[in-house]
């Protein structure tokens, strides 16, 4: 079986350009004993697979030049080789993301529920992102009602879910984004209690201290530099910062320095903490049925931006840091 | 009745200098219902305190130009209006330092426990610093044995006592030092398996990476700076940052940035969590009986550095910041 995949052709130098992909065809050979055959029915493309792109060791191996990109992917089984599923089925795999076609390990995929959700969810809500936001929130950053929760790229797949579990939670939500559309979105749908356009205030601190006049109990961190600055001059004793990313940093061709005001932590014993998705994969079963019952009662909802077609994988990646998308970015093949 | 007292006569600019001090009587009054009138035996300096000379909101409030300064002083009664205490008594207070006399509060006042411990361990390692060390190293570090513990300031009078909590928890213990003689100190008279005197060697960076090849699975943070940027660097995956002080930046007039690499913080699933004695004064008693019992089997011991007569109050403070200290500083008056 033939694959069309996207291959890491050179290592971007800062921010990724779209000559830093190529589009090849694979020979896929037929699925082993427990793997599946799949053929692609949407991908993703994630802000941390920049980092996988450079050739410093992170916590997700390092794209290889010349190899296929790797992520995400909802597909559907061509021919099975393991007994829990058969041709026609519909799968999620962490792997074998930005291809058309490949071979997963059927151990690793999680079967799409269609009565609740939509397959592209798998990538967004009922995937990574939201297997994030949840374990982020409730296990990191542990969230009590009547707290404030500031979030940075609270538009995002994983930001436009973290406001709403805030405020399920009985807490006190501000979001930042990136444009006036992505701030109405959060007021008006997602119900928000203040929300900025980061691009337009006169600097991140300020607009801190003006939407959270009370202080920050809880800091969710997709941003880090000046964001994270600004949020350790705002939190309260006590506060959380939930440590989930740092976009700003990703295209850097060197570090930049981080923020002046850390010894905050101590004063205000602030507890500081990353996670990984990964490391909280064995939530799924608690998640989502927490997040189907959530879905139906109309409590929790979200967006994804499809960009159609297989060869606009590149594209859509180069968008995410631009901000086009409004919540998930995922691929229709 | 009269009492001497260290005024601060003015804020210090940078590094603290001997013309920030005055030394004034005071006319204290008699001791109100509740309070002990007592004659200082001794009383303690410690770099924390430097961030009280600023005018700037701190955790602990700030000392006022043309008032006494506080902080640590045990005592002898010479007048009780409590009832737990009577004349004679041997008293620890955390407040009513810097002078020769003063009214304390008795019911924050801690029996000094002869039978135990000296009077000038309850300003060390029955003190302040001991709780500190306790608290910061069992309930935010949390180590386990088997795992590597980096402690930056290790021959201070925290750090001295993490080494040894953390040797009697299994683990391997590295501590860095200003001074060959402090490094003789850990190694020989504490054991801990490596120290290093971060004067001599070429970067702190480098000397983690020869320490710990390992990596560290709890770092101790004393000092900040480019320590904290080494650790990152070598943080194992669920390292946890303790994040006690950074003296390397309390002197500073503007502060410097912080470290480049603490995207670390997502990747490796640190945690960084700072934390002061006082949200844990109720683990004295719990402390103070194992303190005492590591003491009589010789598994835990403390220097103390004694710097006599009440007028060199000042000159102590300042030898804080140039290393002068092996253990608690202490002034005996």
């Amino acid at each position: 079986m033939k694959s069309k995949a996207f291959i890491l052709r050179s290592r971007p130098d800062g921010e990724p350009q779209k000559e830093n992909f190529e589009i090849q065809n694979l020979e896929l050979g037929e699925p082993k004993r427990k793997q599946l055959l799949i053929e692609t029915v949407c991908f993703t493309v994630d802000p941390y697979m920049r980092g996988r792109m450079n050739k410093s060791k992170s916590y997700a191996a390092s794209f290889e030049i010349g190899k296929p990109l790797d992520g995400g992917v909802v597909g559907k089984v061509l021919k099975s080789e393991h007994p829990n599923f058969k041709e026609g089925d519909l799968v999620a795999s962490e792997s074998g993301g930005w291809r058309t076609h490949a071979l997963v390990e059927g151990d690793q995929c999680r079967r799409v529920d269609t009565d609740n959700f939509e397959p592209s969810d798998y990538l967004g809500a009922a995937g990574m992102p939201g297997i994030t936001a949840y374990a982020g929130l409730f296990y990191v950053g542990r969230p009590v009602a009547g707290e404030t929760v500031m979030v940075s790229a609270a538009s995002g797949a994983v930001g436009s879910l973290v406001c709403q579990f805030a405020k399920l939670s009985g807490c006190r939500v501000i979001g930042s984004a990136g444009s006036d559309k992505k701030v109405t979105y959060l007021k008006d749908k997602l119900g928000v209690e203040a929300a900025f356009n980061y691009k337009k205030v006169d600097s991140v601190d300020k607009a801190f201290a003006d939407h959270a006049p009370d202080g920050i109990d809880i800091y969710w961190d997709n941003v880090g530099g000046e964001f994270l600055q600004a949020a350790l001059s705002h939190m309260n004793v006590r506060g959380r910062i939930a440590s989930c990313g740092m976009i700003s940093t990703y295209n850097e061709k060197t570090l930049s320095p981080g923020p002046s005001n850390l010894v905050q932590v101590i004063g205000k014993r602030l507890r500081m903490e990353g996670f990984l998705s990964f490391d909280h994969f064995d939530k799924y079963p608690e998640y989502l049925s927490k997040l189907a019952r959530w879905k139906k009662s109309g409590l929790v909802s979200w967006e994804t931006t499809r960009v159609k077609g297989f060869e606009s994988g590149a594209d859509a990646f180069l968008g995410l840091f631009s901000g086009e998308n409004l919540g998930k970015m995922v691929v229709e093949v």
